[in-house]
This record gives structure tokens, C-alpha cells and sequence, in this order.
């Protein structure tokens, strides 16, 4: 499906699609729904792979504020590529 | 928490707490995010139970969908409750 045949299917404006695609404007529940329903998705799926990231997210955020604090170091010369 | 409580920990105002609770407006990523570190409540588990909900009303909606249509009987009186 071309995104201009989603764009007619789901009723959704190009630009408006492309401004979601870049992370510009969110999509409502009523859009992603009407996008779900367009290219045939369930909008529990896109919910589910949603959640999957975001909990991969945190995981990773948890990581890193559990590192141990590295002291900088201060007054030496950072290493030149030369 | 108290509301009160959850809105001064998320700088949500009570007004628009109340009209997301009764879904007259829909709070974007950046107010869920607010509102689930608020209630230290982690944004993956808010989106799984949304996911849940949704994959359960899907599948309510499928059972409806497939289930064998019934021929409307016409010209019988409704049985009266007297």
C-alpha cells in the first residue's frame, strides 16, 4: 500500500501523516485507530509493540541509573586524533 | 495520593485530570508520562493494561461479528408483561 493509498483509506491528510511519521503531531486514539483500520492492523498489536519498546526503554534507562558514578576526570588534555 | 496531591506532582492542573478521567479530552504522551512518574507507576505497565483492554474488546467484537444472523420475525405481537 502506497502511503497515499493509506492516506485516502484511513482519511487522513499526507501532510498530517508525515507530520505523526516525524514525530511532530500525535496521532489521537481516533487516528491510530482509523490508521490501524486502514492498513488492516489491530490497534492492540500497535499497542503491544508500543508497550514492548517503551518497557525496553525503561529497562535501559533502569541500567544506567544503577551504574556505578565514574569520577571525571579533570586537567588532562583530551586525547587528539593527531 | 490525594488528586490534589497528583496534580501538584505531575503540574497537571485538577481541572484537566478531571477531563481526561471522563475522556472529554485525551492526554498526549508527555501528560502519561507525568501522570505515571507522578504515581511512580512505569508508563510500559499503564500501555500494557491499555493493551490488554483493547485486545479484549477486539475480541468481543469479533465473537459479534461471526456469530450467525437471525432472521427477524415479523407480524408477531410482543408478549406483554401482563
Amino acid at each position: 500500500m502506497t502511503l497515499r493509498q493509506l492516506s485516502a483509506r484511513a482519511r487522513v491528510s499526507l501532510g498530517y501523516i508525515s507530520e505523526i511519521e516525524r514525530g511532530h503531531k500525535e496521532a489521537s486514539s481516533e487516528l491510530l485507530a482509523s490508521l490501524c483500520s486502514a492498513l488492516d492492523l489491530p490497534l492492540s498489536r500497535l499497542l503491544g509493540e508500543v508497550t514492548d519498546s517503551v518497557a525496553a526503554h525503561e529497562r535501559r534507562t533502569a541500567q544506567v541509573a544503577s551504574l556505578p558514578a565514574v569520577p571525571a576526570r579533570t586537567g588532562e588534555p583530551v586525547p587528539s586524533a593527531a
